[in-house]
């Protein structure tokens, strides 16, 4: 857009501060800005009020990595959970999805990513060291790779299982296969393949 | 996304708070928020306070409705701008896109919004009474409308146009034709039709 106007000097901070979010670019900024400014200024002011409280509340739980507003969070401090599984995922969504599958009664650990040496995503950025030395507490037996079934998450489930593996521990991933409820006749071939190697 | 896994509340507040944005669904909400806190608290801290700025300091320009800091925005002060026009446009990226051309010296009318009755965004949402009433300071001879060309920009421009002629104006509308440097190969009927109508 041309800046042949003048603008007054808070839109465009807002504007910037706009675009620093991940999928905004110039025109969503502006929109988003606009919008607020004309028909959601208490929606503005909730949004400024929470980044505020986000940022200065929540940090990292110490065991999982998760986001917590103590040292521990919840599920890591609940003494039900089984504390001899350690389920490595690359989100809080994803872990999201295995909790609501009720089929998981361990612990977790959240990379928040995953390995993408293009985008500049090491096993340093990730911090990896912090992953195995969770792994390493005493009472963990067995890790389970829950990280997404791309090219890069099965590189980041390879990368780990190497050098959990290399310090003992049983790693396993999760089993690849036709979906739950599904026809094979629209499965696609690729996990038509997995499934058959896998067979049991 | 099932809510089975104890979320911390300022988390849930930031996630509830994006999903006001105009086109931010939860999971983009969601993503926006790991990533900030993940990767980008600079960023939130700035957005938070951008937010704040803007919606304590911005206002409308009592002239022509964009947002301003002061009562009368820096192009409605201008004394070399020619008063004796007064172009209408739905939005300030219209009036940047206007403003780039070099082709109009006039004043401007922000609609902030255009008709959209199943939005229900009427008249009365827009304040036409206000247009009116700018339209009708005396030194305005002419008022262009240039809202955009959709059925949406047409109804608004026909409204307007109806309500301007009344009161003694005289209205004008942007010319619809062939773009500047394109083949006529390439454009769409329509387009080709209109242009056909307004030969000169």
């Amino acid at each position: 857009m041309a800046a042949s106007l003048p603008e007054p000097e808070p839109l465009s901070d807002l504007v910037q501060a706009l675009k620093r979010l991940p999928g905004i670019g110039e025109r969503s900024a502006r929109r988003i800005a606009w919008h607020m400014l004309q028909r959601d200024r208490a929606g503005a002011r909730q949004l400024g009020h929470a980044l505020e409280q986000a940022v200065s509340t929540l940090r990292h739980c110490t065991l999982c990595n998760n986001f917590t507003q103590s040292s521990v969070c919840e599920l890591c401090s609940n003494p039900r959970r089984d504390a001899s599984l350690l389920c490595v995922v690359e989100t809080p969504a994803d872990q999201h999805m295995l909790e609501a599958s009720h089929g998981y009664q361990g612990l977790y650990y959240v990379l928040m990513g995953r390995l993408a040496p293009l985008e500049g995503v090491g096993p340093g950025e990730l911090q990896f060291d912090q992953v195995i030395k969770r792994a390493q507490d005493e009472r963990v037996r067995e890790v389970i790779l829950a990280t997404n079934f791309t090219a890069e998450g099965e590189t980041t489930a390879h990368y780990l299982s190497e050098t959990l593996e290399a310090s003992g521990l049983k790693v396993t991933r999760l089993a690849r296969g036709v979906p739950a409820g599904s026809e094979l006749e629209y499965v696609d071939a690729s996990t038509i393949a997995w499934a058959l190697m896998e067979r049991r």
